[in-house]
């Protein structure tokens, strides 16, 4: 799988972000961004306004690593897990090494006692980066639909 | 992408159709159905009885532009707006230049005060047509599972 | 489409599976089974203490056929249909003839007088085999991620 982005690829690191939170294998999820790399979780709302600085805000991977670090100090899979469901990417443009898509999220929450909720929808706002076999994600903006997303958000979206 | 109709373009063209009603793109949703096409919204039960009327009903895509027009001027986007997370399509019959497929659906509505519910589910039935360039729906039919559905619905599902 | 296992066979079989489930042609569903076949529904909790038995438990296709001829003398469709909505699988390992995934899914049930909710999240744990033309599930784990999922389930998830 070198070469040129393809469907197929983008819906292979999809699928493989999602399953480093879902599964608890959080350590493997900042290995899915380029070493320079922008993640964002914000509003529909704060985003239409040009907002940059989100609920959560990280421009390096190393934010990243920090941030799994922290969530495993404070055992949030033990309070709750989430259920990502996405839907199907609509590219917008492919370069061939870097292609931009926006694919919508549907986030279930279960606690720790069983119950299920919608915790967030929204659209991932994406930048993939080819390097050889890899894809990453060299931008991912996680626009939430609601104003009312939980802004003490324990895990990534 | 000329030419046959494949599995990929089918994805392509269900996900730039929820973007135009997910991201207030409106405008360009009539232009995704051929000039002659049909466009239904119903229920399950009116569906397995077999009539035609439903609760959206347009026959051309004339209609569509008009539904459009009317929706701007209620401006229901200032209400509410819709997250659609559509699964993967069964298809059932392919001549290359036409096809069918069943694809479910959830529709997640987000009121303006950012309550989050389950709006509607249920199964698109679709006729796809290639020309040329393009990949269209020449019918499509969103039969929702539930009955209590709003029959005062605002944006199209 | 015989041959190597590809990711849009291991889609189109997804897609078959909830269609059987999702438009009452349950019949249909043990066909996607391989003779010998394991099917389990169980939780997230269970599975990770290694517990084998589940809430469903069927380790050959003619148990699953009992299990379908079991529903429609109970006549559960009458009483509420679900809408299965799937993710992108991630696909683990794949030899070409057989291959392993895991999928997301987010089930809604409908009852009769049109109430909606959510009725389970998890993960689908499967194994593929091709055999000619055909690509079953030899293994198929469903395993739930809350723990208060109904365990007088009617239909299988």
């Amino acid at each position: 799988m070198t070469g040129a982005i393809t469907t197929e690829r983008i819906l292979a690191l999809q699928a493989a972000y999602i399953r480093c939170i879902d599964s608890d294998a959080l350590e493997a999820w900042p290995d899915l961004f380029t070493d320079e790399c922008l993640y964002v979780v914000t509003t529909a709302e704060n985003h239409r306004l040009g907002y940059q600085s989100g609920i959560i805000y990280a421009d390096t991977k190393g934010m990243l690593v920090d941030r799994v670090a922290a969530l495993r100090k404070a055992n949030v899979y033990e309070k709750q897990s989430y259920r990502h469901i996405v839907g199907l990417p609509h590219i917008i443009k492919n370069s061939g090494s870097e292609a931009e898509a926006e694919t919508p999220f549907l986030v279930a929450r279960i606690m720790h006692d069983g119950e299920t909720s919608i915790f967030a929808t929204g659209v991932y706002l994406d930048t993939y980066r080819a390097a050889g076999v890899d894809l990453k994600f060299a931008r991912r903006l996680a626009v939430c639909d609601s104003s009312r997303v939980d802004t003490l958000m324990a895990l990534p979206l």
